[in-house]
């Protein structure tokens, strides 16, 4: 037979290192009564109980209610009490705690163990019958909230109702007797909502609550919080049962929190709060004003004292800053809870910075305790926040791409490019589309009213760091009459909205925007990130001016410039829609022709912003239709335009629609079915390539052929790239350095990356289509049911924003082996959405690939988290 | 220095068994004169030689030169004759000849040698000047327009106009003088045109023919017929250069073809045709009727015998049907060639039963005789032989669903239910969706003007087993006006057309149909089949009637029951749709309890059509808005008839569209969403096989869950079908046997395919999906850009049609072997378009699969190659 697993562990007995088991909370509790700190015992049920609680159909088994109750009887000894007795009544507060911090779980329940003969023994004990009956009433209210789930609202109308009946204002003025009417009214509405009475077993009342904390590990706020934060559903929550210790018994108690150093700028001082004769909830209630907790050291020296010595110690032993909870009853201080404090992006890079320079912590140890996508707020303005403090939005939509805006409501691109030259404008559309690129480029934010964290307007935004909130379902738009409806109010274009794209907040009128401010202790922490990083981090760029900004936040090259971006810009368009409507070879040359020098023009501007860096140009990939308009209207301007018949261009557009275009002819076969394209496209980047090497630069072009998904068809596109290039290089009689490359993103590719990587210099993942075609998900459609799979459990992050490790990278780690098994040079990349992504960037990084590439704005974010990832598990550079 | 290889061999050194070295012409050559057979002795250029000669950048290498000249003198030696020589000179042919016998490649060409100086001697040698003008007249015509691609036309001009100038009728007629006149016309032409004179060096005529048997391995025509044929580019082509005989030296010369057996009956008889005073090209080009066989015995009863006797030995020899050319010169017989002769599907057959039973084959060796394909002809009704060759077609299709139909034009499928009453209709579209099933199910065939191999009418046409001609470029569709023009003419509904699906044909009128007549010797191949193969066949079958008509063709269960095709039928549409229109799950069940009893229905029929066979049933697959209409005038009209308002059904359906469908809502996803959809369908498909079951039948319903891409994912659908299923069998008291499994269809399926095999009872490997997903091809679009592909030998075959193994392959053998490991008792089995493809099912019997499963009609094709396949690799059933 198995040794029967022990699942319920005084906090004298626990491991204090051991989270997964005991949770934060429990873990923290072990280990500071083992540094000897005053904490009120109790005992810990482990994350084991929790799993084993859904592995036997929601039930906690009769073998560990009986090691609970062993516990307790071991507690109860050690503090000389009894549950439930009439004379010394055991109290216990119960909470939950799972590895990580998660709000979303169940709060804690305080006074347990009150019935209707210990509440006597409680007034006893404290000489204080209000007191006791308060506690009694405030445990009833909250246990048949939390636990049972009833009479959250009926209670306080019961308050209001008593205090009117007795013509009192405040809950304070009740007496014991009042209170004592109180309690009966809430039992009979228990019993009636609950058909039973109100458990008067203190051991019953406990069950209850161990089992409404294991309950709340799936509760929707618990489970979208974990998505939210990677956090997997089979970790479990622990539950902490506390002895209680009384904040409120009168001037000599109290209760409050605080932190080890300022949580919102990083300053290395105390930092706290807290209330006399209070309940940790009070404190939280926020119906008292509390006191800064210097006032604490006039109160009671000797307790301020303790705490002080205490809060040090624990930010030494924890080698962080440390947000505690504390009560102080009759004089004497009680710690209830310590763990690492949230912090802003501001205060964690300073207080990183800080414990390095203190000698408490390596530059290593350092850089592990900043959360990287933290980092992002850094980099954007973002609204002042005494400004922002005074407003509420009017409404919300998805934090698409971070930062603040404010501007006046334009309906369409060329409205915006004119009107923001007189001033800040915000694009407002129902979604965008490549033809928007240029009005999202003049605004200074991005609203729209579909489309996802991965929609067209997104994934733009964030390239180019513009603030976005797409998806805000309470936004109409009449384009015609140039009116918004936000929420159900109109507004026309003179209007001001300000965007938080950071939370997708929609505030009305103007609020003040604060400029980004790198300061020096964020460079310091770059700088060490890149000191301890193995992956080269490099961006995904399509301007001149992207690209300066990502070196600028220290990209090393691009690793993915997008052509087709430029194809959209107006001077070129034209030619490009020509290009399409040819019907021979010939045609689409002349049209090509007109495209070369601008082209050319692109690429040595971004040439020039990176300098010797190395450049990844993806050729041409979307189809083409997506050059067209589709609506009859616009398809006849185009064709007067053109000067060709409406039939016509009807008709072009209508032979290109494709039923599933992601599917279709786009990428490579583009230039398998008009290899001039592919020509054209070379001669820009080679010619390029040989201009700004005149000038002195030693340019790296890296050519990358997109949607590859045979080598055949590589070699095919490769074959006319050093056709091209060896001519464009024999006329001018110079020589360029570039590579050919692919995009491994169909899963036809990864599965034969053997033979395509004896051709190919290097692979990039093109997780986007990769992570589509992998799960059969397109990405434009995914989101109508993928909030179902979330909410069955059966997914549990969106895969196109975390990287499907167990799939889609069983795929990549796959192409990776077989690839460089196959060619042991070949350089490997990755450049989807994910590339900015840190437990992806890990995945990266574990797999060997050589770089990521993101967009500019994660480019921080990427280099810390390479650094992190090189951290917990080194690999020779 | 490695051993030099040798690239020409004498056929009396090459080794008859080795096609894969010396072509099929080649190598029987090589086996012909091994016997002692009188052949023209020779020598042949290897299918080596030729594939350096592409490795070489289209050049014949010296040293391969140089062996050829050293070959050609040998055989000179033997012959006794010289090259160009003025009294004595030796002529050859020059043939092409790959492993596998090639239409698509160069014509022979005859009498290369002849120039100014040897067609003197080959005059004096015969005697007979006009002969060997004649000849040499020949040449220049077949080298200028085979070798060096001029002429064609021009030729035959100077033979008309030079007849013109003479006053004669005929060729014949032409003196020695007169062909002598015509060669200078011709060789002055020649110079013109090609800058060049006519090759006079008998040597250059040679290596210039080779070059040109070379360079018809790449021709269109060749890659077209390898990607229908499967035969890959690699292969390359032998030449085979034989010393000329002459049938066309006199009355005692002469030259013919025959077959050991009769090619369209399988009589067991000898059956040829000969010319006298002829050569071979007299024969093919038909312009003389040629004689029967039998009466060379009168002519020559030496040769006849000879022939007769060499005949016999042939087909003891190859133990197969011969195909043989022959020549006598001055009646002298030589053999020219034999080969494995072609056949209709009647003969094959019989010949194949014949050959067991009269002892030359074993039963094993007869089934390798067939091609599978073949038999798809016997399996459906067919034009009448004689009264097709009396017509010729009007237009012509692509070949989408085989057999013969006639019938009056139906526009819509309403008209075509309503007078299939009467009498026999054919459904012309532009093209098929969903809804058209009813009128495809009556009409005769269909014709569509759009659409490939794969689209809606081809699929589901083979599935009925109608006859298809889909994707007709001539045909324009006037369904307002009830008229259609086909190739530039127009006709009315009343006009008949008759349409042959197993070539694509359209003709005018009515041609008279024969039914299929499964005749005793097809019943034998189909016994010996089943006898020898590994793989269970069993057929995709939606309908009762499908599914009797499948187990009549040998299915044995049914792989893939789609259930959505009920979904389309009138009677239950409108109920689909309400359940489209709820908005609730209440609203949708009380649509759901509409259809339920339908359904049951459904799967009652099919039940009793299948018996104790099992039948894999898979839950609704397609998108929603497949049940909608999508056009204003139909949404109104259906708002209408529904009782919606037209905005509220218009909103439903753009609320539904998708931008890739094929990766949108669709699959299991349905059933996460709307779990009430999978419970109905498991009641109906556990009550219907109850009812059965009480009839003293047990049917094995196995549940296909499509569109998998997660354990969980397919668990969740799992755990509604086990809850239903239970609750149904608990309420009737009566248990059924039924299992769980998944299509494996989306890549990460089968990347995951060792967790998804822990729960699940069987994999289909939907190919159709798996292989859109792993090229990143929409098989709807791809059709737009394949051909390119085609084109530019990126691809050599169709991968919807044939697997591709090096790819999807890969990722279903990766699936298997994981699969198989998690869950050793998983029944692996596939049910994509590739179940009924030969070399597909070789595929899926090699990798160990235990079933395919095809349209009724592919049933016993896909029993003969399963046969095949197990014969080929034997594996242990």
């Amino acid at each position: 037979m198995a040794q029967s697993k022990k699942y319920v562990y005084l906090f004298s007995e626990a491991d204090g290192s051991d989270k997964a088991l005991f949770g934060g909370k429990g873990a923290n509790l072990a280990e500071m009564t083992r540094l000897g700190m005053p904490v009120p015992q109790g005992f810990t049920i482990t994350t084991e109980a929790c799993t084993r609680y859904y592995a036997d159909g929601k039930k906690i088994a009769d073998d560990i209610i009986l090691e609970i109750f062993k516990k307790l009887e071991a507690v109860e000894k050690l503090q000389g009490k009894k549950f439930g007795d009439a004379e010394n009544p055991y109290l216990v507060s119960v909470r939950s705690g799972a590895r990580a911090s998660m709000p979303g779980m169940m709060d804690t329940i305080l006074n347990l163990g009150l019935n209707d003969t210990s509440v006597e023994g409680l007034a006893k004990l404290t000489n204080n019958p209000r007191f006791a009956y308060d506690c009694y009433r405030r445990f009833i209210q909250m246990y048949s909230d939390v636990v049972v789930g009833v009479g959250k609202s009926a209670f306080e109308k019961f308050i209001d109702e008593y205090k009117t009946e007795l013509k009192i204002k405040n809950d304070t003025e009740f007496t014991a007797e009042n209170l004592k009417v109180l309690i009966t009214r809430y039992k009979v509405f228990y019993k009636k909502e609950m058909k039973k009475d109100f458990p008067q077993d203190p051991k019953e009342q406990l069950i209850g609550a161990v089992e409404a904390v294991f309950r709340s590990w799936e509760n929707s706020r618990a489970i979208v919080y974990r998505r939210m934060n990677d956090i997997p559903s089979n970790w479990g929550t622990a539950v902490s049962v506390q002895s209680m210790v009384f904040g409120n018994m009168g001037e000599t108690s109290g209760t409050g929190v605080a932190f080890t150093r300022n949580p919102s700028t990083g300053e290395n001082k105390i930092y706290g709060e807290f209330l006399i004769n209070a309940q940790g909830e009070d404190v939280v209630a926020g119906i008292r004003t509390p006191l800064k907790l210097e006032k604490l050291e006039e109160i009671n020296k000797e307790a301020y004292t303790q705490f002080v010595n205490i809060a040090s110690n624990l930010e030494n032993h924890y080698k962080d800053m440390q947000d505690m909870e504390f009560t102080i009853e009759r004089g004497k201080l009680y710690m209830l809870q310590t763990r690492n404090g949230k912090r802003t992006a501001q205060a964690a890079v300073k207080i990183a910075v800080d414990l390095v320079k203190e000698g408490k912590l390596t530059e290593k140890e350092a850089l592990m305790k900043i959360e990287p996508k933290q980092l992002d707020s850094l980099l954007h303005p973002q609204f002042d926040s005494a400004a922002l403090k005074k407003t509420v939005p009017i409404s919300k939509g998805l934090p698409a791409s971070p930062g603040a805006a404010l501007g006046q409501i334009c309906f369409t691109q060329e409205e915006a490019v004119e009107r923001a030259k007189k001033g800040k404008v915000l694009l407002v559309r129902t979604e965008t589309s490549p033809e928007d690129i240029e009005g999202m480029n003049v605004a200074e934010g991005l609203l729209t009213a579909r489309g996802g964290m991965t929609s067209h307007a997104a994934v733009v935004a964030r390239g180019m760091g513009r603030c976005c909130v797409a998806g805000c379902q309470e936004l109409l738009i009449d384009e015609e009459n140039k009116t918004v409806v936000i929420a159900g109010k109109k507004y026309t274009g003179d209007a001001y909205l300000s965007l938080d794209g950071s939370t997708g907040n929609i505030y009305e009128g103007k609020i003040d925007v604060v400029p980004a401010d790198l300061s020096g202790d964020y460079g310091t922490i770059m700088e060490w990130a890149d000191k301890y990083k193995a992956l080269t981090v490099r961006t995904n760029a399509d301007t001149p001016a992207d690209a300066a900004q990502a070196v600028v936040f220290g990209a090393k090259g691009i690793g993915l410039c997008r052509t087709e971006h430029m194809f959209f810009a107006e001077d070129r368009i034209a030619a490009v829609r020509e290009m399409i409507l040819s019907t021979s070879e010939a045609g689409r040359r002349t049209a090509l022709d007109k495209i070369l020098p601008m082209q050319r023009q692109d690429f040595i501007g971004i040439y020039q912003a990176m300098g010797e860096l190395p450049v990844t140009i993806r050729y041409l990939d979307p189809p083409l239709h997506e050059f067209l308009p589709h609506k009859d209207e616009e398809i006849s301007a185009l064709a007067k335009d053109m000067g060709v018949s409406f039939e016509t261009l009807k008709a072009t557009v209508s032979n290109l629609h494709e039923f599933n275009p992601m599917m279709g002819h786009r990428g490579c076969r583009l230039s398998v079915s008009f290899p001039e394209i592919a020509e054209m496209q070379t001669q820009a980047v080679i010619e390029a390539a040989i201009y700004v090497n005149k000038q002195g630069v030693k340019v790296k072009p890296e050519i990358m052929i997109p949607l590859v998904g045979d080598l055949k068809e590589f070699k095919f596109v490769k074959d006319i790239v050093d056709r091209i290039a060896k001519k464009v290089m024999e006329k001018s009689q110079y020589n360029v350095d570039y590579t050919v490359g692919t995009m491994i993103e169909i899963p036809r590719a990864a599965i034969l990356a053997d033979e395509i990587a004896t051709e190919a210099a290097f692979f990039s993942f093109g997780t986007n289509d990769l992570t589509q075609m992998t799960f059969g998900f397109s990405r434009d459609d995914a989101g109508k049911f993928l909030d179902n799979y979330y909410a069955t459990k059966i997914f549990e992050s969106d895969p196109f924003a975390k990287l499907d490790q167990s799939g889609v990278g069983k795929l990549i780690k796959m192409a990776v082996k077989i690839g460089r098994e196959s060619n042991p040079k070949i350089k490997l990349g990755i450049c989807g959405e994910h590339g900015g992504d840190p437990s992806s960037i890990e995945f990266c990084h574990n797999i060997g690939l050589n770089y990521v590439s993101c967009s500019p704005f994660r480019v921080p974010i990427a280099r810390l988290a390479a650094a992190q990832a090189n951290i917990r598990n080194e690999r020779v550079k």
